[in-house]
């Protein structure tokens, strides 16, 4: 990662093309980076003289061998890819505040972070930046979750960063922090020479079988350079998860993960039998059938979240927010209700509407006509 | 259909728009409609005085019931929807012509329509243009084919229309000039009332267990209304015959089919069962497991084609044409060879090689990154 701090006369020009905007969050005025800055993320946010650096895009890498060959110098890091989303803790003026990856702030990690993290690190290490995964069926963003995160959600903590400073802490620096404060962490496989392939084969067609969602390379050298690499189980199962609202992701959402699949069975040498081809016809149908049922139920296509919060006010600010960024992606955030649970939690149940699904069915199911 | 008739003041104003273009081909200059033009649709063409129009869009309904109520006033003539190319052939100047879709001159088509028509039917309608599919696996352009025809290719007329007039003939007399001149047709299944979904029910569940492509309906009517359907085995069979070269379609092509298959077998009341998801998945993966073997082999992706000609200069012109269009589309023409077979025929033999996504398994099989 080559960053160049951002400093004021960046930020005053970026924010003229726009690249920076202006948010106010929970009474807080902050910069938000919508796009990279000289090599600053997407998701950077300035609070004051303070900047957040974002968490910088991980590229993929459809084949392992040739892969990790052509991607890193040095021994790699391999751990555990969590699904969920990818959140930055920090502490600011004495008040915890997590951000998402493109830099809102994120007001159900912002609330549920101390059930997951022993907040002393932070008067240890105030300039300290989490960068973790938010994953669990509770979770307010994401469909898909872990196999061993049951309920409702946790943090799982894979980077730290320094405020100010681009770039992560050294691995074994992360590690010696994340034991000492008993965060948990994403499973670290451990530390692998560039030829180990058939041992990092191995773990994948174990983790696969776990359907677990692959795994992160991390290269062991000052430029920390990083790769990802799925199973074919998340392939199948990304689809499963998100073919009831096929038309409001991008259909190429669907074909790459039909490339990936393909392209991790052949290198693994995994069997294409009738098994997969159900499997994988079973993750396109169930999804879409399910629509079309709910939509001659209910008039529309939708997915039911439930969260828990502390601080029924944050609550009430993820519904604000969702309501704000819906209209974009084409969505409607509908029938919430938010109560009291007997262990203190306040839970939150929202519908999360498809408008694009649902309005294709009111028109093809109608009869109405379409042009391809 | 409302045309305006194409007068030379608007073809003047269309072509300094560019929605008309110039076209030089068989020694021949014709105007050709790149979009439409006052109503004409696109791929219509102008020889001199004589316009031939093109064959216009049909939509689709993705349901039966809802859709005939919806689309239709009148009664409606149900006849098979053919998995070919639509072509329309006509006599200018004592010489036969066929053009494409588009509105070029087909080589393949203009070749071997006097295989499939009497062409005495244009002595006697010197005006007439026979709207028709192109099908079979001999055919220059698409990997489908109907599964009666087995070898070679066929021309089935489903339309006709004259020369200098929008519109198509009626009904009775299109199928009495066939008849007459024994024209194949597409299987016409009769003319039915639009409450009779029943009947019709039972003539799709047949033909998509024959591997049939589905029916378009026809509004016995002046204004000739058109609407199609197909079947749950066309939309497998689709991602099947083209998940080879999946990259190189848009990737709506294939959720497209998935929401087709959904919405028919829904409303067939077909059950969804372990064979369904296997074809499926099947389909998606045969195909793309074939492109990951070729690209091993002969780091190309390609299909081959094989077509026979009576005129080597029509073989000829037909690599010259679709070398012109590879470009846009993404594919380069190789291999070609032209031989003289026993029968007199000269058998062009093709492969259309698939750019994206041959660039994208070199990418990605050498170890590279994708960032989505």
């Amino acid at each position: 990662m080559s960053f160049r701090p951002l400093d004021a006369a960046s930020l005053a020009e970026a924010r003229e093309k726009r690249r920076v905007v202006d948010e106010t969050y929970y009474g807080r005025d902050y910069l938000r980076l919508k796009d990279a800055v000289h090599g600053a993320p997407r998701g950077s946010a300035v609070f004051g003289e303070r900047v957040v650096y974002g968490y910088p895009q991980i590229g993929r890498v459809l084949r392992l061998d040739s892969g990790l060959a052509e991607q890193f110098a040095a021994p790699v890091w391999a751990e555990e890819k969590v699904d969920g989303y990818n959140v930055r803790v920090f502490k600011l003026g004495g008040e915890l505040i997590a951000l998402s990856r493109g830099g809102f702030i994120c007001p159900f990690t912002t609330d549920r972070a101390p059930d997951f993290i022993d907040l002393t690190i932070f008067d240890d290490h105030p300039d300290l930046v989490l960068c973790g995964e938010m994953a669990g069926p509770g979770n307010p963003n994401m469909e898909g979750y872990p196999p061993y995160i049951e309920e409702d959600a946790r943090l799982l903590v894979f980077d730290m960063m320094h405020m100010d400073h681009p770039g992560f802490l050294p691995q074994n620096e992360r590690m010696a922090l994340a034991e000492r404060y008993g965060l948990e962490q994403p499973e670290i496989f451990g530390r692998f020479e560039l030829d180990q392939v058939p041992e990092l084969r191995e773990i994948l067609l174990t983790i696969n079988e776990d359907g677990r969602e692959g795994i992160v390379f991390k290269e062991d050298s000052a430029r920390a350079k990083r790769a990802k690499y799925v199973t074919s189980f998340t392939s199948i199962s990304d689809i499963r998860l998100t073919a009831q609202n096929m038309l409001d992701l991008p259909p190429e959402y669907f074909t790459n993960r039909v490339l990936r699949l393909v392209l991790f069975m052949d290198e693994e040498g995994l069997v294409r039998d009738d098994e997969l081809h159900q499997q994988l016809g079973e993750a396109f149908l169930t999804g879409l059938f399910d629509s079309v049922r709910q939509f001659r139920e209910e008039k529309r296509v939708y997915h039911r979240y439930v969260c828990r919060f502390h601080d029924k006010e944050n609550a009430e600010r993820l519904i604000e927010r969702l309501k704000a960024t819906a209209k974009r992606s084409q969505v409607r955030i509908r029938r919430q209700s938010l109560e009291r649970r007997e262990d203190g939690y306040w839970e939150l149940v929202f519908d999360k509407d498809f408008l694009r699904i649902t309005g294709a069915f009111g028109h093809l199911m109608g009869g109405g006509l379409v042009y391809d």
